[in-house]
């Protein structure tokens, strides 16, 4: 990883009054903040006091913005709009900030001549220059005149003072598709500001696409990278800023947001060291992954029995706690038989350095979990999700192996055909569910390859499919879109752990004949299927009996067979893949959702 | 009001499983629905089933859709789609529904061209007709070929089969700014369904608008009565039916939606039928608004004292029940002295005829509210908004008049210069914003007059204005775009009462003279007002001293000076308008809410 760059967070990132987002940046480690105007005219604190406050926090202000709508073809508009500047100026001072940012005018009276443009931009940076401050010019990627980074360059090149420079943001640059590589060709003294945000494609107004949906960094659709590595090219040296309005960071914990940010930035600077060193960042720094090493559930004496009848074999107790080892063919689950609700407590995956890949981790503000471990038991090198899951790091096989913290048995079962771990389904939080995509992106080092949005029973969910590149770790997060409404309280999406299979329908059936609880589904999506996919009989009647779900593409198919929801939160799942995808069988979860709720409601009316 | 028209819902437009939304569109009085296939494939209930369901409901089923990607340009594929409607028809005729609707296709082997297109829809009502089945072909606004009604139309012209007719949806037209006018003159029997949805004016991708914000009728910018009124006109006969795909309907209560999606029927029919007509439905039916007779507060002794010290004068107690009326100028207020926190009870308004706005009102479905009524009470005519605001119907000075309830008080007041109520301001939860915006405006027959969305400390609020043709009677609806953050439990925005005055700076000073507990601004405020608006020092100095808000716009400005929240969730704001304009010092409302904040922040202090 390369060494830390200075990072800065722009206040209008975080939610909450600015002394709470002064307090969460710095939490968070940033360097410095943007002093977004209308958090300061709305907090009680005058900007001396800010400055102090910031002082003691560590934190250095590094913009005041924005100033809006300084030209005017209207000679007296343009003279108030000096003097408003002037009034910002005296703000500025006495915040200790020297770099104001001033955006590409979009008013009807904005001035379309180049060279009166950069004649008012220089009469304004001659009076902030007399003041020791410096004019960093944006183009707003809606503004009137100027909306593209090689507009408001000649604008500035053409002014040519010393007090003016400019502001890059990338999303004004890579919303509008420009290209940003000629950035590399500015004189880098020129290049006073830097604002990074990333953004999902959309097809929208482009000012309320920025307004409502930007990113952090890895976020998004955009090759931040390559919009980074120019502009360090050219010499920029100020700090790598967020600038990101989007709805939900905006009503979100801020701490949690800052680090969410800051992670972003850190992960952001070493991608764009390894493009330019040509390398894999995180083989280089941890090595890949090479496979899931274990999931951990919580749960009792219960959850042994379904995976028994799912055929696996308890191959071990742990020496110094009431946790079992479950195992057949590659995949493995661990049982803590804490008596907590059936749920997810941690993901192992394999790797060839794990404390390699733990100190990596923790350099991308992961935290580490309290752990208690007994004198003999394996250092597992280990860190916090997001969302709660413990994340460790192994080398199943070697000295100090995880599993030398279980005395084997002597147990062993045929197994119903499992031959590993598919994937990982974790329901995530509303407000953190980015940070979890972004968060698992960067610490395993896996990539985004798939996403959807389906209609489940109680409204949209949004889902997205995490793999590395061999398709050796899979992960699929999903998020309700909006909060659950009071009419359904306590409805939270289950876990689930998708165990791969060869053959679905052999499976499912041994399964079942072992006492497994499979999850029943409507004739109405056989009869459908039916119509859509014209399988043969005898095929779709295994499917109806044995409840299996069949997604079919172009690409292949993925078929599933799931189990009810154990305990709390939990289910399991056979899954058998067709062909070569990323299919993670979304297209039947709303009737797989259906399904699960009407299980629960069942039970309810039995226990009232 | 014209006669109730027949109205219908698709199943999509609500949330739960199948069944729940059954129910709920029975008990909110839909004729029909409309079976959206995804909810019965994930259904238990078999086709027969959900037959004998609806009957018991009283519901017909009008519709089953959709049917996509019927034409190919691939003869073996478009077999593979004639087996597989006939695999539906099948479904139907177990539902007992006779109309399918095939929308246009979007895939890239759809037929482009007309009477190939035309041989394969006749194709399909053939098999179709043969069964008693008929097909409603619909244009999708994003179909490959297909996109707008009068392409579809002349489709089913060349078709020429008697199975085979147009389903129109307003939201495919209209989102396209199609003249929905020559609708009038297709053969009235060849419009076999029709779909309605509104929707707000969005520059985005129209497949997504259509699929996550589109709104019932009367909640977004369409101008539905314009489009109802050829389609009548060309002797549609079936009925209203509403599609409506929307995030936030879609996890709301269903039996609170579907109440509200037939109002917005109702209110359609009613305003269409009177836009034939060239009258004010409201009007006719019910008398135009002519201002706010009272609003009602629940609080204690320390309410009276605040309003006291805004110059009101307590001018009647209540015979029977513990409320005190207060009065200055033309503003009433009603303390409900019940001990409850401090909130709005009801808005009345002063009407011709109120039994008549009453009948009115429960015409369009709104509930009528329980209320205790002494021997000698005034039967005020009432309903309960869906924010639980009751609604009022008065005619002050009439004989049976709601002051005869009062005992007069000979207590009097100087006052501070009120003259009315200018608005009142409702927040709204969050499932129910839109609804809300309909009840108001359909029962008051007011108009939405301005709309806004700002960053408030918490994250993004979304506001709507709400007035009469006069300026009479104003509301001012509020929301959080997002449910409130974990971080910030507990947090809901105040309602609030804005009171009419001539000069605030002087009503200011003498509320503050007389105690009132009035809301601090910080100085950042007025530094960042004087540089924007260049005002004498002197109105600067003394804005600065009494907390005035001041939005101006090329229109005019408005000034306001707000109290402290009192007890729970109210609060008073002295408002002077300049000029004639439809602000609601939305601009400021971020400055308000965070000084609202940290009075709130400093009270829990000393209590703890």
């Amino acid at each position: 990883m390369s060494p830390e760059p200075r990072t800065a967070i722009a206040t209008v990132c975080l939610s909450g009054a600015l002394d709470e987002k002064l307090v969460a940046a710095a939490a968070a480690g940033f360097d410095g903040v943007e002093i977004f105007e209308p958090d300061l005219v709305a907090s009680p604190m005058p900007p001396g006091e800010v400055r102090l406050r910031c002082a003691d926090l560590g934190l250095s202000i590094d913009l005041y913005q924005p100033f809006r709508d300084l030209d005017s073809t209207d000679p007296a508009r343009f003279a108030a709009n000096l003097r408003r500047a002037d009034a910002k100026f005296g703000v500025m001072e006495a915040l200790g900030v020297d770099t104001v940012l001033v955006c590409s005018s979009v008013g009807a009276d904005a001035v379309s001549d180049v060279d009166r443009l950069a004649e008012q931009l220089h009469a304004l940076a001659a009076r902030a220059g007399e003041r020791g401050l410096r004019i960093a010019y944006e183009a707003l990627a809606w503004g009137r005149h100027v909306s593209t980074w090689d507009a408001s360059w000649e604008v500035v090149r053409r002014a040519d003072h010393p007090a003016l420079g400019l502001c890059l943001d990338s999303f004004h640059i890579l919303s509008r598709g420009s290209d940003p590589a000629p950035i590399a060709d500015v004189p880098g003294d020129k290049l006073f500001f830097l604002q990074l945000a990333d953004a999902p494609h959309l097809s929208m107004d482009v000012l309320q696409w920025s307004r409502h949906h930007r990113l952090f960094p890895g976020q998004g659709a955009f090759d931040l990278p390559a919009f980074l590595a120019p502009v360090l090219a050219a010499g920029y040296a100020g700090p790598l800023s967020l600038e990101v309005f989007n709805d939900v960071f905006r009503q979100a914990d801020p701490e949690r947001a800052a680090v969410d940010g800051r992670r972003s930035l850190l992960a952001l600077a070493e991608a764009t060291a390894a493009r330019g060193e040509g390398v894999d960042p995180v083989g280089e720094a941890a090595g890949r992954l090479s496979g899931h090493a274990f999931v951990e559930v919580s749960g009792d004496s219960s959850t042994g029995g379904v995976l028994a009848a799912l055929g696996f074999a308890r191959t071990g107790v742990h020496r110094t706690k009431p946790v079992e080892r479950w195992e057949q063919g590659g995949a493995r689950i661990l049982v803590n038989r804490s008596g907590a609700e059936a749920a997810i407590a941690a993901v192992a995956v394999e790797t060839a350095d794990p404390p390699a890949a733990a100190r990596r981790a923790v350099r991308l503000a992961a935290p580490v979990p309290p752990r208690e471990r007994g004198p003999a038991e394996a250092d597992l090198a280990a860190v916090t999700a997001p969302d709660g899951t413990a994340l460790f790091f192994c080398r199943t096989g070697a000295a100090d192996d995880w599993s030398g913290d279980f005395v084997g048995t002597d147990e062993r079962a045929e197994g119903i055909g499992v031959t590993g771990i598919d994937h990982v389904g974790l329901a995530q939080p509303f407000d953190h569910f980015d940070e979890a995509a972004l968060f698992y992106r960067s610490v395993l080092g896996l990539d985004p390859v798939t996403a959807a949005e389906f209609a489940a029973p109680f409204g949209l969910v949004r889902s997205r499919g995490l793999a590395d590149a061999g398709r050796r770790v899979r992960l699929a997060l999903s998020v309700s879109l909006l909060r659950r409404g009071r009419w359904a309280p306590g409805v939270s999406e289950p876990q689930y752990i998708a165990l791969e299979v060869d053959d679905v329908v052999a499976a499912a059936r041994a399964a079942r004949a072992a006492g497994a609880p499979l999850l029943g589904i409507p004739d109405n999506y056989y009869a459908d299927l039916e119509a859509r996919l014209e399988l043969p009989a005898d095929v779709l009647a295994e499917y109806r009996d044995l409840g299996v779900l069949r997604e079919e593409t172009p690409e292949g198919a993925y078929l599933q067979v799931c189990t009810d929801v154990l305990g709390g939160r939990l289910f399991l799942a056979l899954v058998q893949r067709i062909g070569d995808h990323d299919l993670f069988g979304w297209t039947d979860a709303p009737v797989r959702m259906a399904a699960h709720r009407r299980r629960r409601l069942a039970r309810e009316r039995v226990q009232a």
